[in-house]
């Protein structure tokens, strides 16, 4: 079945509202595109799982005051809807101003959203390293 | 909303058996797991977005002829159904037999899984090492 031009839209609104949240280091944005019920996960690029909105929310307020000024390009590589439930996988590409030596740094992202009343709100995301 | 006890167990069921099918390096059990439909994809630790069963199953296939003997201990962290989609999150530890140098690898995986009419079917298996 093929999914609606006006959902995928939507899935992708959402997935921008995250990367700009995370971009901005705006943790009441990023707030608001998350979650907060049961089935929230997030693994930053090499950590581990983090279960539950609490724990997940205070790893994103450390990245967010620790992260210094970047450029973050977003490649959407596949949207898919399973009504209530959609997945995006992206390409991340970070360029951070002034540290070369993370510059070019490449993390590929599956972030899965799940649709309630207030629309499409990020569940899991779960980023990685290429290496 | 609690989900059913035996509900979880299906899901449960499906992840033991993708694990098991990787365990037993049978390519045959691999393809009865995975969805052969929009939204596969598949992240080996360290690796790129691969989209689409064709591609992920060449993958599965390289690494399950590829693997020395090890053993692997899995630990489910999390179960989520939001109806038809359910995730497993879990921490994949390994052990290779011989090769003391990967010994105790620790990979974090999220699998997400489509119900469909023969079952919770593997969509989403996206794995990364923990640094």
């Amino acid at each position: 079945m093929t999914t609606s031009p006006v959902i995928l839209e939507q899935v992708e609104a959402a997935n921008r509202a995250f990367y700009d949240a995370f971009q901005n280091g705006d943790i009441g944005a990023m707030e608001a595109c998350w979650r907060d019920g049961p089935g929230v996960s997030c693994v930053h690029p090499g950590g581990p799982i983090i279960s539950g909105w609490p724990l997940v929310r205070a790893s994103w307020e450390a990245i967010l005051e620790s992260e210094p000024e970047f450029v973050m390009d977003i490649e959407v590589v596949d949207v898919t809807v399973e009504d209530p439930v959609a997945w995006v996988t992206c390409l991340e590409r970070m360029s951070r101003l002034g540290h070369a030596g993370r510059a070019g740094a490449q993390v590929v992202a599956t972030n899965m959203f799940v649709l309630d009343a207030t629309g499409w709100r990020l569940s899991v995301h779960h980023a990685s390293p290429v290496m």
